[in-house]
């Protein structure tokens, strides 16, 4: 029997990054999540992912602390008001304050030193362009560029040991169709946390940008967040 | 007066970065110096980073802990030997046991970041294809597909504010030639660490590859090696 090959997945326990780690264990991968603890407000992300990790049964789960709050500039690191309401889904508008600087850059980095080491060739990341509020780091000719680099950046592609992919199955679907696609794969969203403000009991607040997404995705499918929510949000979209 | 433009240098406080941080300052930048505590047992770098970061009197110098270890996979993070003596510097004989996964990689990332909130678009690295030990991050190919990947990943760069530069002066040079022109700009090598394993006095091996690389240096120029060694070094080589 063939060893199933290895894959890193970049894991937030969010609806995306939950539905890409299902992805890649269909497509036949043994699945390495990884999360990183950034100094972000919404903490109670790290637990979500913890207990879905440990649902879904991935090989190895590893939540890597950084503090991105040393060079400032975000809402979602520093101490700034996280905006209300839906953002923009697109660039002409600007980039949201949510945006943090350089972290897809960051995160693929630390995905790329993990498959190194694992001698994986295929890196999961749970962007999409449809919904992707505007952050640079999310676009396909970024994914492009990226994994040209890496394969130019270890010792493994360099002996021709290693081919890396960055896998982006979710790039050109809606978060409608993401949850559809989830639902299709067993998916258990009540897991999945996707607020930027949730209270300490892992309650969203139903009216930032992620809930916001989230909330209309259910809509549009007819199905209901299983969510919890601080407030009720039944008829509200 | 026009203000100074502003450069991130990846900044270890051995020979190398320190004389990039000095041809940065040169060429008329404010430097910002960027230093990485990341579980390496030569921790004495940092020290050293941080009495030349005052010394030459950079713009700010931040030092950002991460813990590479998680990983596993290398001689400088995890608990395996450092190799004695000097290691072929092509690739040819394979890669050092020293090598980290993704490093340079991983290091570029957050320079980014910080040079995305500070509104810099140049970023310094003292990389050299002469004496680099087989690290495949350290080739001038590497180098530009970091740049191109770096251009489409920031907020600034996607709105045409910023169009960032990876410079690597010392790309060409010899440690002989390094040295060479770090003297000339008036740098004090004595502060500099470049050993993998100095004694507890901050005293070099004289003995692991980058003390052996960098003792060759001086001694092409005929000039001494003011680091401090625990071992006699002179006429050895």
């Amino acid at each position: 029997m063939v060893d199933k090959p290895k894959a890193v997945v970049l894991f937030s326990g969010g609806i995306d990054s939950t539905t890409t780690l299902v992805i890649a264990m269909q497509r036949g991968f043994e699945v390495y999540a990884l999360t990183f603890q950034y100094g972000q407000r919404h903490a109670m992300e790290i637990e979500a992912a913890r207990r879905i990790a440990t649902h879904i049964a991935v090989a190895q789960h590893i939540v890597v602390e950084m503090d991105l709050r040393v060079f400032g500039g975000s809402a979602l690191t520093a101490d700034l008001e996280v905006p209300k309401g839906r953002v923009p889904s697109d660039m002409t508008h600007g980039i949201p304050v949510t945006y943090v600087p350089a972290r897809n850059t960051i995160f693929l980095s630390y995905a790329l030193a993990w498959a190194e080491v694992l001698e994986a060739s295929d890196i999961f990341l749970g962007v999409n362009a449809l919904d992707y509020s505007g952050y640079p780091d999310c676009r396909p000719a970024y994914i492009e560029a990226y994994q040209h680099m890496a394969n130019l950046a270890t010792k493994a592609a360099v002996e021709g040991r290693q081919h890396l992919t960055i896998h982006t199955p979710l790039l050109h679907l809606s978060k409608a169709q993401i949850i559809q696609k989830g639902l299709e794969l067993g998916v258990d969203y009540a897991l999945t946390i996707s607020c930027y403000e949730p209270t300490a009991h892992g309650e969203a607040c139903g009216c930032c940008d992620a809930c916001v997404l989230r909330l209309q995705g259910f809509a549009a499918i007819d199905r209901k967040d299983p969510a919890l929510y601080c407030v009720t949000t039944e008829g509200t979209r």
